[in-house]
């Protein structure tokens, strides 16, 4: 037998298709947790709180494959799972669909400034015309990531016959290459950002980046605050050398009250909600969990599989 | 030669396509209108105020064809010019794809509580959670009317996940018929109102139809106020019968200060902007009308004709 531990949380929707071979153990409290650990070959040890992971990842000695409902894994023990050979899942993802929906939103809200209109309402003023007047139709957009997010956008943005572009390891089927996309910037009206936040993506976007963008042109955020070099953004911003900036992340987060981003009219403040304006993060991680459990034991292949030395 | 009499905003858009045989006299005022109108057998002689378009028509005595950028049309002497024969086009759909994308917009900023986002930014404030958390993804909308708007919101929502149901002159292809919608009202999550204003759909949407409605279910009227009987659509929000109704239409417009649809947490009004959310309308009001010149003087089939009878 196999023992699985998993959180009970998740109980009703994975107990019944648990296969043949796996023994699975439910734990309802972090001394649970603790207790059932050091038996587990597959784990999915999610907590709120950090410490009570990384102490039952130490005691799971055994481990062959955790699983994670989150994205980003950098508080765990990598180096320890890395030495053990354990294979980890995470959350990449599983709320994609949500935050591809968020980015579509932003974009309209944007062209047809309904920012404005909303404010209008609150004083029960009737506008006689638009305050934004763009249309997404005829427009380009630069999508810089092409993971589960960016897959996701693309769909949702082209039935609005905007051509999206997306930038990839390798450029193929119009997808731009790492290495084209700045000498471009300047023929897009939005540049979207889903990248994962790594080393490499550290300030990808930075004055240079802006002061090459149309000055229409939209930034849209929803990869990690520190992408983008937020000083050089604002400054942007507040000499409108670009239209406007969706920022779903920001450095810090949460934003100080006191923060220029806040308060500047073509900033679009969106406090990270974009993937939590959802219901089904749990429903679909545990279809995920199911269907990698059922393929641990029938041997085949794991996804998406985390990797502890590029952090995602 | 073929007189056509033409407003002097469409001149440089309209006179490189002129075809032979076509002689264009472009009027800059009222009075050139109405001194040219008599030679005209092709007219678009739109103006911002109706009467010296109505009084343009009454001299139009030799009027064939008469083009306008306005979908209604309602306000010209309709008796003169079926007893001429005159074929009407008018400008039915040519802000189709701003009023789609603007249904988008409103069904995405409910979904996820867009407004009491934009007024967290206001004060500078940064929610923890999503204020909003449905996603379009796997909800079924009822898309009453499937004319050019309907036609451009069906594929966007689509893309989206939403499970899009027509509701046709004929049953098919997934759609319903003009009988059955009634019955299967509780059956969707987006109720889509993109019907022309006519006797037949006048108050279609009345205390029984919301009522049949689910108490999650939203209501986007982007047809006319007098679609809905908007007493029994205030009862009905007041009372959480259905979710929310997003009104880009009202009854009258503006709507009074003091309406209580203002201050409704479940309504939305947007003052019946989504079809000026554009700046397009100009240019493919004269593309279109470059198309049916070429098709007048070539024999062909003009579109959309407007018919006086039906209104639309």
């Amino acid at each position: 037998m196999t023992t699985a531990v998993l959180s009970a949380l998740i109980q009703p929707m994975v107990e019944p298709h648990i296969p043949e071979g796996i023994d699975a153990q439910f734990y309802t409290s972090v001394e649970e947790l603790h207790a059932l650990a050091p038996q587990a070959e597959i784990g999915w040890f999610d907590m709120n709180e950090k410490e009570p992971m990384i102490e039952a990842v130490k005691r799971a000695e055994k481990l062959k494959w955790l699983n994670s409902i989150y994205a980003g894994l950098d508080f765990l023990p990598l180096d320890l799972l890395q030495q053990r050979g354990t294979l980890i899942t995470n959350g990449a993802g599983i709320n994609a669909i949500a935050i591809a929906e968020y980015v579509v939103m932003g974009m309209l809200t944007i062209a047809k400034d309904y920012r404005t209109v909303v404010r209008a309402q609150d004083k029960h003023e009737w506008l006689m015309d638009s305050p934004g007047k763009l249309e997404l139709a005829g427009t380009r957009a630069l999508l810089l990531g092409f993971g589960a997010i960016g897959q996701q956008v693309k769909p949702r943005l082209e039935a609005f016959g905007v051509e999206v572009v997306p930038v990839r390891r390798s450029a193929a089927d119009g997808a731009l290459g790492p290495d084209e996309w700045r000498g471009r910037l300047g023929e897009f009206d939005w540049v979207i950002l889903a990248v994962p936040a790594t080393g490499e993506t550290d300030g990808m976007i930075g004055a240079d980046e802006l002061a090459a963008m149309k000055s229409t042109a939209v930034l849209v955020n929803v990869a990690r605050g520190t992408v983008v070099d937020q000083d050089a953004l604002v400054d942007a911003l507040q000499a409108k050398r670009i239209g406007s900036a969706l920022l779903d992340v920001t450095t810090p987060e949460p934003l100080p009250a006191d923060h220029p981003l806040w308060s500047l009219e073509n900033a679009h403040v969106t406090m990270h909600l974009s993937g939590r304006a959802q219901n089904s993060m749990f429903v679909r991680s545990a279809q995920r969990f199911v269907k990698n459990l059922q393929a641990y034991v029938g041997g085949g292949q794991l996804e998406p599989v985390f990797d502890p030395v590029r952090g995602y």
